[in-house]
């Protein structure tokens, strides 16, 4: 089943990766449409707080409570504790995630506390975002653990 | 006890505050030197993910994964779930909070992932904190509310 949300999301993770960066891709959805699209910049803005969750909220710009509460997030990679952090601050009632097996933030903590937290049902897609995500933590592996803070 | 980490992330909110800005700041040390100091720039940037410790972590710079896990975060204000969440991501293990009183970000779960998070002992620092905050509480509640999302 195609996902365009997830798709759109990797379609962020390719950009970031054809610019020199990590390929993780994020879109924030509300009411269906997209509101916004980020993915990575840590390489591209020397940013140790722009993963792809957070630069797609920044390019959200500023939202109101309600907007955020029927929101969507849909990511490449399962979010790290800021991003999941982020989303928690916003009350985004729904995650949406291409893959978890290279990385796996705190989805369970995210769960506990109310919000719906999923893999995308589009099996192509998400051998996408593992694909990619793949072949860059084995050829930057420095830089994908600087990511993550290991 | 003059707490002199806290007394710049005071000084961070009242720049904030200069500019038109929500006053929270923080300060981010290593080895005892402040390398990052930021405020909340909701206002000033229109932007929904510089709280003031994404922006102290963000004005620090690209670090090594070591120099995070000896730093010390210090906010005027009880760090949020995305602010706690990247303390997390990057495992600093010790957050000094100015006062939780006119707000209080998810400080146990943040505990239960092992990190020290303490009161300041400079109680000068703290009732100043706490007045700041009160006032633009005040004067601003809407403001106020979108920034922690309600």
């Amino acid at each position: 089943m195609v996902d365009a949300y997830m798709r759109a999301a990797l379609d962020e993770a390719r950009l970031g990766l054809a610019e020199g960066g990590i390929p993780i891709g994020s879109v924030l959805v509300i009411d269906g449409q997209i509101v916004g699209r980020g993915h990575n910049r840590r390489v591209q803005r020397h940013s140790t707080i722009l993963h792809a969750e957070m630069d797609a909220l920044e390019n959200a710009g500023r939202r109101r409570a309600s907007d955020y509460r029927r929101a969507m997030l849909s990511s490449t990679l399962s979010p790290c504790s800021m991003c999941s952090g982020a989303a928690l601050l916003y009350r985004i009632p729904r995650i949406v995630i291409g893959e978890n097996t290279t990385f796996r933030g705190p989805e369970d903590y995210v769960r506990s506390q109310g919000v719906d937290v999923s893999l995308t049902a589009d099996d192509e897609a998400a051998a996408a975002c593992v694909e990619v995500m793949r072949r860059f933590i084995a050829a930057h592996p420095a830089l994908w653990n600087e990511d993550i803070g290991e």
